[in-house]
């Protein structure tokens, strides 16, 4: 889920309600809050407590609240954890510490650690492009034997990495794997992986759902032109502007257009401009948004 | 392909014999010489001149044969496409030059004025792990309008890449997909993709094309117990060693214990010691690999 | 300065005096409070608050007090820098911001906008092994611009890149540049770079003045010598176990050897074991440490 | 020394005797063929010979020729040292093979194995930006021991790395370390480096020569105004253009503009354009370049 912003430091709290109706009506499974496209890193502790919070009263039980409590600094990690718990969220998801580069072994020992505190069950959040370390496959392997961690969410894109790690674990048919990057949510699930967590669901909540159900289904005359949907808005939406960030850029831009939410971005990013948000709007219209609504 | 040595200047021209011929045995629909995997930029010149005949005189026509001609050096690859047509290969394959790193623009330049030259059909070859460079979207989606560019061969792993490529150039079904990391073939073919260039088909041709055909036809009773075995391989056969070639190393060494051809390593690799050796053997008993052959 | 802790959450508060105490006796010009060598991004705001309150306390104006402010979070950044001020510090200190990789615009935009509000004058703090991102040359002469900002700290190591730099500045006489390496303070001063930001004057403060002094002076008869010790300490205390967090872990282990403070080390780093503190009590001892205190 | 090129596969015979005689007039000492700087890597072994041969015939003993015989492929590089030798060049020049990344092991197996063919003596290069593997200053110290390995030279502009190497060779004063960044060799120089191998010579022999005599002479009323002047030159003709080959573009194109040789470039790189050579005239103009002839 994106941080619907006003401004740095204030949530645009009618957008906020808006997109959790929005998607718990297209169907989705649960909701990630924190995540990399919820700007987490960029937000301070008041306005990601002050998320938590209204957040979990919104959805009040009605999907799973996962609660994303990456950090580089352990006891603030586990204070957001806390405040999670407190509030009613189900789960939460870190991210290796992103500042200090751990070793593998300084990695498992870090989840050690911190699950010996930890109040609510724990995804760990395989993310290099941001974090520069990733779970070894053998690291992944020794962390599932830690009580309470539950599962993993890879955003590598290395679809070859996670299938590995899914294989490393078959005897463990409990813990859950999901993937990060939604153009290759559909193959990872045909092939028995646990599910998505895909930032177009902020726009189009159904299609992304139908997507994974049909995936599961192995439906292929549903799965093509649904797929063919997802890979027309990677293509557009996120493609739009020269720099690292243009998916962010891209999803909250549309979502603005759609009339969800605040297109506003924390620092250090900017909204995207007049012209760039005309290529959106363009993007949309051939999307037929409409329909996928 | 793997290439088969004696030493660092010999080919093992038995083994080779061997190994062309069980591929084709198992039902291969090509054959990739001088890749990655066939450790083309440890060879000399001599030795992979000779190499192209030899495969192409064992080969006789009855696959398609595709030679690997990246190079640092432009004239080098073109001097090595001129002797691939020479001796009656099919197709040619390059990287991007892997020591200066070329920008898009300079990488669609570079490809646009090879083109010029070049006696036969070429793949485009993305290995960013080796070269440093990735082919952008964009440059690949102009490449494939350069008069003789055939297709690509994408061995990054990154499938949503790959699958983002593959989307801008629907358009274009003459224009060949095909990935290189075999823990991802079934998936990149079941959504469209149109093959796999993976080095496991060296040790068991038949189950690659197999779980290949099970894909094409989304036959998942079929394609489950398949893509189980490769992942299988993968994480024993392609994990021993604490390098990052242990790939490459274990592929060599399995095939030597199989009695297919020599596990010698140009430099700057080394074939593994008994230990290692060992537990490639362990792997391929719990394979029970004579059941895939 | 490091950061002497007991545990996670708390400061070795004996150990801070002392450690101050005798950075001051060495005649140290300045304090840098929660730099990377303080492992500000592994503690908490609570923490690193207590540590600018207690340190400003201790120091009581007789050196400047520099704080580092860096976060991924603009808000958190800017909540330190008002602690600092608060508590008489007299500078801070600010990398880019370590998750999201800013491009070159959005990361002058960054510091344009929280020099806005900023209480202190401010120096930015170039890191790239941990922030990814580098200032360029051209945005840190646009940034020297920006009313408040004073100076540049450079952590890279790359001495062409801070000559670059510098050059640029070259009529910026009031722009500081300090470097991060001790193992190149002297050459940069040498050419006149303005100082060292360096970590090993937590064990050796004199050893760094004095060989900033004769650096300063170009007097080679002093310099040689000290350079060989400050060179023996980088080959040595710096060098003992494989992990990238071995300059750390040697430097709080020699402080602990020496009885100045604790070698608790935050999250994700642990202390030495007894056979890695035998190596660095050995490589004391070859440093007849006691001559150089 | 750059390569003097009229096209892809052709000397510019002309512009190379101009080049030498120009550098060995302005005091070099010695002369490095088929380096970074010479684009080796982009060169057919055809012109890579030609260019030996040319070049140790123009020189004629006047200075010492080293030779780089940098390959992916181990053979490829003996080939070249054997030339070199049969040429009368005095040393030859080696990066780690720059396809697959060896592990420091392998590295110094590399070495160990290439030395016992090896006709020349041999320096290491390191210059991972383009082979992505450095030396370890622990290879480096057990590779100063293998016979026929006489020095290193460093162009990873981590000043603080090679002085590490340096000190951890102390007791082998036969051992030569020379640094490639022009903007860090009289730094280099001034704590005991042996020189510096420097592309700017190529313009400005005498340049680059007055100021390794004046660092290693510490006359420092000369270095200042000689510093001056080299960082000029990085500030000005090597940054124009906005990809990582601004370096040789810049170079090259003022070779062509102060008359010495062609601008020609290797595939994948291209001569800059008028607009950028504009800009390198009007840099050489603000050098007042004849005075530094």
């Amino acid at each position: 889920m994106v941080t619907p912003l006003i401004d740095n430091d204030t949530l645009d709290v009618d957008g906020l309600e808006r997109l959790i109706e929005r998607t718990i009506a297209g169907g989705i499974h649960g909701l990630f809050l924190l995540g990399t496209t919820g700007e987490f890193a960029s937000l301070s502790y008041k306005i990601r407590e002050e998320l938590i919070e209204r957040s979990c009263k919104l959805v009040n039980g009605r999907v799973p609240v996962l609660v994303g409590i990456s950090d580089s600094a352990f006891t603030e990690s586990l204070n957001l954890a806390n405040k999670a718990a407190e509030y009613g969220a189900d789960a939460v998801v870190i991210t290796p510490p992103y500042y200090f580069s751990a070793s593998q072994p300084e990695l498992l020992e870090y989840l050690e650690r911190i699950m010996l505190h930890m109040p609510l069950p724990l995804f760990i959040y395989n993310m290099p492009v941001h974090t520069k370390v990733s779970f070894a496959p053998e690291t992944v392997k020794a962390a599932a034997n830690i009580p309470g961690i539950i599962g993993m969410k890879d955003s590598s894109a290395n679809l070859a990495y996670f299938n590995q790690i899914s294989h490393l674990l078959q005897d463990r048919p409990d813990f859950t794997f999901m993937v990060g990057p939604e153009e290759i949510m559909s193959q990872f699930v045909l092939l028995g992986g646990h599910g998505g967590v895909n930032g177009g669901a902020n726009m189009f909540p159904k299609l992304y759902v139908d997507l994974y159900n049909a995936s599961a289904a192995r439906d292929f005359d549903k799965i093509i032109p649904l797929q063919q949907k997802v890979m027309q808005i990677s293509s557009t939406i996120y493609s739009v502007g020269q720099y690292g960030s243009s998916y962010l850029k891209g999803l909250k831009c549309a979502l603005s257009v759609m009339g969800v939410c605040s297109d506003f971005m924390a620092e250090p990013f900017h909204k995207f401009n007049a012209p760039e948000r005309k290529k959106i709007e363009k993007a949309l219209d051939e999307l037929n948004y409409k329909e996928l609504l």
